[in-house]
């Protein structure tokens, strides 16, 4: 076997081993439940359910996109939460918080071979800072499923941690920055919620 | 509000009803169980775990291939399954199921705002009849995580549900149909394991 080929199959057991590894965001259980079900949503299928969004959502975005990356970057988005859990955005996303969950995201794309973590680990980056066309848009469509689970739930995460409506209304107006439509239409829905006393 | 205005905004509301209805995704089962946990594998953050293992696999498919039409394609490609539910490969796929899988592939993206769900029905046929490089690449990487749950996991749906190592052998080869390098690796894996004792 030739050292490319030895080589090549080793970059193979890499990637299985990140494989494995990444299954840990199956057991990461975020603070809302799935439409229809009781248990709580894991950030594992929340990553399915962001990347299809914005696939279906990218004609909606205020600036030019690049969906591939935007897929990409939601793919990636949630692995630091395999080290450090899930944060409900209403509580204060503390610096050290934020830092070791950069940590976490640079242990597990380091399982990957020489080379591949670095591009990875800088759209991570990019999503955090939120500045980018792409990472602008990938934060309000992360931003939507929750509001959809107490829109069809009964607000059952707002109530449990105490959400009020004004709260509700501000932190998730930053939907806008990615995409004023679509923040037009979810803020319409939730008045309404609000006003029909679905929501409280 | 103009008449294009109205449209966009009655086409948000459509994705918006297209995103609750495949939360249902996240309801339907599979055989297998994740690595490290006791229940059930969701078609949801199986979709999310093969999009994100295709894109750190992709330099090893046999031919070229669009990696960003691949991870569209892997990220719709179960989604029939909310009317049908999940089969185990080892079972024999009917023609009948298969119809109706395709009807509840179509039924959810017609969800979709009007002369969207077309180019994601063909992508879906395309998926199925696995003729294509994107679409063996797909099926390729489709058919990885069972085999590592069941390598982390004592061979647990195997033996649920008495699949012999000839079977786990012969039907996974078709691995090889999308990449020579990882059936290589893997076939190794399980021969391995199956010499160990690992398997039975």
């Amino acid at each position: 076997m030739t050292l490319g080929k030895e080589k090549e199959l080793k970059e193979i057991e890499d990637v299985l081993c990140f494989m494995v590894e990444i299954e840990k965001l199956k057991d990461v259980h975020r603070k809302t439940r799935p439409v229809g079900l009781n248990r709580y949503e894991n950030s594992a299928e929340h990553s399915w359910h962001v990347c299809i969004s914005a696939l279906m959502l990218k004609d909606f975005a205020n600036e030019e996109i690049n969906i591939d990356r935007v897929i990409k970057m939601l793919l990636i988005h949630d692995l630091g939460e395999i080290d450090v859990g899930d944060t409900i955005i209403y509580a204060s996303e503390t610096k050290q918080l934020k830092e070791e969950e950069a940590k976490g995201v640079e242990r597990i794309l380091s399982l990957l071979p020489a080379g591949k973590a670095e591009n990875y680990i800088a759209l991570w980056h990019e999503f955090e800072e939120g500045e980018s066309a792409d990472s602008k848009y990938a934060k309000a469509i992360d931003r939507v499923p929750p509001l959809l689970h107490n829109l069809h739930g009964n607000g059952h995460s707002w109530n449990d941690n105490n959400i009020d409506k004004e709260t509700v209304l501000s932190l998730n107006s930053r939907i806008e920055k990615g995409s004023e439509k679509l923040w037009r239409v979810l803020k319409g829905k939730l008045e309404d919620a609000f006003s029909n006393g679905i929501l409280k």
